[in-house]
């Protein structure tokens, strides 16, 4: 069996695991928090890190003498997967940054990248929630909303290898300003932050509601994943938020059915901690709004490998880009 | 050279054609206003006439002796391109209707059948206005706004064959209701008829224009064609109205832009005769709401095949569907 590293790149935290060829499990799973403060190098340098201590804690658990391949990375985009360079990360702070070959440099393997919230798709399509599916579509929420689409198992990347941003087709022409420039972007909705400034609208409003002790009493702490646990726990202007967040949602994924007809749509990230709060007013909105048989051919889903589908997905994308397999 | 007979059935007009396998010409070019009186027998044996009468007219110009193949027919839909079942259209008041082997049978040639708006791009893409394109995503404005996606030159179908349905995805999740149940479809504002009826509105509410005067002075004959001619002809009614038709197809291109990254967005149908007037306030809306990177590689142009890109693509989908070829 071959095995390869898997990297997740993220504003907050690099995720890295290591997987046998076919997917099977995964060895050596370690994260830490995005190291941001020494630039694009000192990044660089933990990635290598990173993976060398996931290949070290394979070897451990399964034999010193595993074959690895290579090294799959996500990561935030836009980026050019044929020549490995991310383009532009505000979060990151990177312009133009060569991070494919820098990383396959600095650990001695071949490297491949892709964006991020396509790894996580095309991981839940491979060992995840979409497993069979022939058209995976889906949304990661967290500080934005980012959007992948995996077609008859290959990321799906458009004329220029930028497809997939779901979270930046407007539900409303006229609605929110979002920060890619566009107004009524589904991220300016329902993305975590905007999750959690729709609650401290409602409750600087006057809201009656128990939000704040989730947030150590304080306002301006109360994230995605408060307004998830408090709906849970049965707090009513919680509930109202979810279900607001789910129209958002299920609008979206109604025009994803009709524009694509996909016979998966995932939903990753906290906020499905709120499950059936989330998802059922979601599967409403989408029957209320889809064509009959697209939404009938579509099952609304959430996301499987919490933390991991980014890991698992840029595995897949090594496989899918190299022709590397078991 | 083998022959392959075009068909593209629209509630409106049937219109079919004769083209060589290399799509480089069109003969025997026949146009009928659709025959609905006698339900689906009847636009059968209309369909079945069209089909005789176009080799007729071909081999009169080019010879009795060709090679012809097959029948390559576009339908509105939902259709199922493997079963070659229309499942349901409105316009044409057909159930559950086998017209692929009906037409088939009626004309002793093998028969493919696709979506119409499919067809249009695709046919757009082998001879029209996105020759080399990747990803071609395009729009038919007429009774309704048809939709299409051409992936390496084949029609993308999704998941079940029903993808495409862009006019279907809304611009507005609580505006105009849509004909289809939905809120805020682009159809809903840029179908022909919503057009008119913005033009009737407005001129209702006391706006001062000529536009009844290039429709026999009578309000309730305003079309999406008087409305381009009139702005044409510099009314500045009739342009408010084609620039606000180019916001709401400017918005609905820049989603499928962030949403798919295609290389050509191609506009057809009869208002696509205001030209400038309708594609510059188009791109400047796409420039203003799409991701930069994937707004520059996307080119927006009017449809080239003026009446018969469904024909061509019709053509186009019958081979690729039976591998049949020169």
């Amino acid at each position: 069996m071959k095995y390869i590293v898997g990297v997740d790149v993220g504003g907050t935290n690099v995720v890295v695991g290591t997987l046998p060829a076919d997917g099977s499990t995964i060895h050596g799973l370690v994260t830490e928090s995005t190291m941001l403060d020494r630039g694009p190098e000192g990044t660089i340098e933990q990635i290598a890190h990173l993976i060398a201590k996931s290949l070290e804690q394979s070897r451990a658990a399964i034999g010193k003498g595993i074959d690895v391949v290579g090294v799959g990375i996500g990561s935030p985009g836009p980026l050019d997967p044929k020549t490995g360079v991310v383009l532009v990360t505000p979060n990151l702070g990177w312009t133009n940054m060569p991070l494919r070959d820098r990383v396959s440099e600095a650990v001695g393997l071949p490297a491949t990248l892709e964006n991020d919230a396509n790894c996580a798709m095309l991981g839940e399509w491979w060992r995840g929630a979409a497993q069979g599916g022939r058209l995976v579509i889906g949304l990661t929420i967290g500080t934005g909303v980012g959007g992948g689409i995996v077609h008859e198992g290959k990321i799906f990347s458009g004329a220029s290898g930028l497809a997939g941003e779901i979270g930046h087709a407007s539900i409303d022409s006229d609605g929110r300003r979002c920060k890619c420039g566009n107004y009524g972007c589904l991220e300016a909705y329902a993305s975590g932050p905007a999750i959690a400034s729709r609650a401290r609208e409602g409750i600087d409003a006057g809201v009656s509601s128990s939000l704040a002790s989730y947030a150590n009493g304080k306002l301006d702490e109360v994230t995605a994943e408060t307004v998830s646990r408090a709906a849970n726990d049965g707090d009513r202007f919680a509930l109202d938020i979810i279900r607001d967040t789910a129209r958002f949602l299920g609008g979206a994924a109604a025009n994803m059915m009709n524009i694509l007809n996909p016979d998966f749509f995932v939903v990753c990230g906290g906020v499905t901690e709120a499950g059936d709060h989330l998802f059922e007013p979601m599967r409403w909105e989408v029957r209320r709004r889809a064509f009959r048989p697209v939404a009938q051919s579509c099952q609304i889903v959430p996301g499987l490998l919490i933390g991991t589908a980014g890991v698992y997905g840029a595995v897949a994308a090594f496989k899918n880009r190299t022709g590397k397999n078991a």
